[in-house]
């Protein structure tokens, strides 16, 4: 059995990795961290757990915690795992970051769309980005991961097939996202009350939401060549659900044939990737609690525009899902190992 | 492996049992019958299975069925199994029924509230009532199941540990209940469109709802005293769950204690009722997608009365999962295989 | 023109105020008071207001409020208004608290409830309790209005007909309440997040909730013999919106013509009470955004119970809409003034 | 008193038509046509009318009904108007068509879109385009409106100040919209059932949704210049509501104060434009239930494109709100009569 601790098991993240790993045949749970609720029974924290976890949360104390377990999630704001990760720690144990901040290569970028300073910029360059369906290979011998943002992993996984295939005029991507409230976390704010949010939709952080620069990275790497683009989420109310609905005009001689055989080829062999019926649109509520994205495209021969469209659960393969997909590949089990829930429907 | 046939398997109830069925290890579907969509693939009906089932929707032959299968599941409207059930079909295979055909021993309590004639009278003697918390040791050998209502399953667990007891005065039972809008079906009704359920509450079926006369004889037997109640259902703006809200004066010398541990006597072996700490009231989300039923009571002493509460997943406990549940106690296999559903919250 | 200040304006209560204010036709707000805000425009806080309202939020200085306004509406917290109300204010200007604090006539009762000391206990003899349709002639010449709670305003008038008529034992009466969001008010509270109330209900304060010897007081009055009830809360998760459905035996000879009968009469002449046609059952929705108060019962003759039911905007009706109200009895204008909302639908 | 007559008035706009006008000063309805509902109560079918409508629901016969009313609001499926208008009716009675019958000048592109034969083309030509905003003029001497689509409506005024300026690349306008259920009416259909639309989203009619070809014939009148675009509405769990955001590429030289500029010179003087404060992004639920749509841009340097934003009631401003600001101009009233809707929140 491999033992695993969470740090930050208390937020709407590590509630989920908790959910799938009691599901997860190899894996045993001993260390509930929580800044919050150091003392309290987890399943006060999370009722849905009841009698099915008994265990005390615990203080977030990664040190103690990388001698007694074989991996660390960490589900926690930004910048706290650059200020305590070390060498020593990574020595000893294997570490899945849920946070942002090992996601971007360039240090300065992350300076500047987080405002933090970067406390361990060194490990930056040894951290995979935790992208499975892109960086398999590198995340199996890898010490520390970078769990992908939930936005970036529906939008690279919407559109990469086209831009790894040299499709789209990547100058012209643009993606208008629309994400569940689970996104915004369980901190207590007067924007995300029940009343604010019901019977509502806006966009927010308009050309200046932070995983902008962490699409843009990994587009590019698809593309190869810099990508810059528009990306702009909006809040919907809804529990949890990532949507995203990309934009770009495609390459003279492109045509639809081509871009159906591209997504094909991307995704003939992922076991998390549903590459759906021509004509059929992505819904949230047909990937919900699962590890599924739902991908599809449209050319649209009036505009020369393809739109690109992914869901995916933003709780499941856009944080703890992922993270677990994850942990399997770092230890040689088989990919798909305690994520197979059906998506739950209605 | 179980070969299990589904008829009414494209209504909500229907979904679900595909849904929990597909994570259970020792059963295969190999029938997905559907009046209204045959010859269409039961992954575009319900798209939460695309690449998960491939199989297309058979008529609801139930003859045939019951050649090819070991278990046969009914998800269909009142009257349709009464209407085709036969002894012949009993003693090929198990039948589990979801409508109310064979829950009301009476046979003219049951013509009277569904306005029904019952085709199929008989049987109704032989049938066992598949509240599995109640009737577990006669499940295990019976040919025909009749599977709960949702409301009933949650109003009994609710109130029988107390009612068992002798600790009510039966004649002053209300059950006040909450419903989310998959018990109503996946039939096209104004009522049921989205703007009209959205942002409102109301009760329906004052006085007249067809689960008052099964809550009430299983109720009666437990009490062992003919119970009579007021229940009154009302529709929640939400997809699944359901809450029981029931009060009843206690008798005189009844105590706070002597309630708790009537329901931690009820409960302490059960694996699917988990008794809530004291104090804490249930919440219909904290079941969401799993088989528990959460249940707790408050005495309030200046009325001498005590509210008993129960919530629990309508689609799962209330439907496909006790269905479920009672298959595993007709094939020997442990009650919680393929059970183990983690809530999904948030 | 009325001149009116809000203390307490930048709550949901006080919001709504200032949105049936700017509809009515003799009131101008001069004074948009708020702890939290101050300094800040007010329609920052609301952005629905903007271009509406160029009031910037005011310090709650309720002395200095008296010298400028003819009304001081108070929607603040428990024991504030009780805190600062002198009979010097009183003299100066109409007060409407939208608080508890002078609704309960025992002040031992209040302060057992709430868990406060009141401090101006003897102006609670003064203050009538300002439910238009059971006090509109000693409103009339009221200082000081007690505005009611949310609860208590539409248990009372879906029972009082029957309380009044003697036709109910009150010994027996159980209030099963349901509520939208907007009654928890708009403090940042991890239990009304979205996620945590969408998709979900419980009940709360079981057997211990405030607003219960307030019902209990004024069915008492209604009934003419000391009143105890059950009552339970339940959280719905909508935004606006409360319905009772309450429960209770009713005398010997009672029947349902009579109890149809005494609705009728009650509300013939009441231009904000709705008696429903027979059979129809009251929905929040029908009478979202406006000041109506929809009731209707159901006599159910298998256990001798009527089940009464009432629906009504706890916003309008329950809060901000019946504070209008009696400020037009107030001050002399017809009753309806400026709270002739047509209800919003869908 | 303005007499009016309502074709299709128990559909959603039908009702909130209703809604309106029962608060306008200067308009008596005397009609109430239904194809399904005839010789019903109005209040049976839309019960939050219950005693403010007593009329009951009668044929459609519109030629009957021009000589009884002043004006006719037909909100009636595409192709009705178009099939039963002729010169005579227009001769006695003003019509405001909701459906989309005279909305675009060019009757190939009608019948491209539509798959419907258009019946009466000669009369298109007549028809004045009822964006109030843009042809207030022209619409205050016609006898036929085209009342603009709940897309088109909130797509032009999020754009056209831009357009009209000649700051825009037209070739590189991408439209993202959003809109709450009740844009899809009251019909029966499952993709419209609570179940299927809660805890969802989803992107519909890709490349091929009717209010496409409506959006660029007026953006081509507001470019000066004929314009293709990419449409793409998307379904949101809500009752009301619609958000645009929309992308285009800004001409060389264009700065963020000349875009704010434009803005700001287009909607000084309009009563139903709200500009925002820069950097305030539009929601759905500040604008709820009442006429105002709100409006504004974020200029991104880094792509050198601008998000335009526009939120907006659907059924009012995007339906029956903008029908009775035309009648307000057909009539000769203040165009805001009636229309002073404050937006309800939460």
């Amino acid at each position: 059995m491999i033992k695993a601790g969470i740090i930050g098991a208390t937020g709407y993240a590590g509630g989920e990795l908790v959910r799938i790993l009691l599901g997860h045949p190899q894996v045993e749970i001993t260390w509930y961290g929580s800044k919050s609720y150091i003392g309290q029974k987890y399943a006060q924290v999370y009722q849905n757990m009841f009698r099915l976890v008994e265990d005390t949360c615990l203080d977030d104390q990664i040190e103690e915690l990388a001698r007694q377990v074989d991996v660390i999630f960490t589900a926690t704001p930004q910048g706290f795992l650059a200020g305590v990760l070390t060498e020593e720690i990574l020595d000893q144990v294997k570490v899945i970051d849920l946070s942002a901040d090992y996601r971007i290569k360039d240090v300065a970028v992350y300076e500047r769309w987080y405002g933090i300073r970067h406390k361990s910029p060194r490990l930056i360059e040894e951290a995979v980005y935790g992208l499975c369906e892109k960086n398999r290979e590198s995340i199996k011998s890898a010490r520390l991961i970078a769990n992908p943002g939930c936005y970036p992993t529906c939008t690279y996984l919407s559109i990469a097939p086209l831009a790894k295939a040299g499709y789209l005029d990547m100058k012209t991507v643009i993606v208008d996202a629309k994400s569940g409230v689970s996104g915004a976390g369980r901190g207590a704010k007067v924007d995300n009350l029940y009343c604010e949010v019901n019977e509502n939709i806006k966009a927010y952080g308009v050309g200046s939401h932070r995983h902008t620069p962490e699409i843009e990275e990994q587009l590019s790497l698809a593309a190869a060549e810099p990508v810059t683009i528009n990306f702009t989420p909006h809040l919907v109310p809804m529990n949890r659900g990532i949507l995203i609905t990309a934009y770009a005009s495609v390459k003279e001689g492109v045509t639809e044939g081509m871009i159906r055989s591209a997504y094909e080829e991307a995704y003939r062999k992922e076991a998390f990737v549903r590459l759906l019926e021509p004509g059929v649109c992505p819904q949230t509520k047909w990937v919900e609690g699962s590890n599924y994205v739902d991908v599809n495209a449209v050319y649209d021969e009036r505009t020369g525009r393809v739109i690109m469209m992914g869901a995916m659960d933003n709780v499941v393969k856009g944080a703890a899902g992922q993270a677990v997909q994850n942990m399997n590949l770092l230890f040689g089990l088989p990919e798909q190992t305690g994520l197979l829930m059906v998506p739950l429907f209605p």
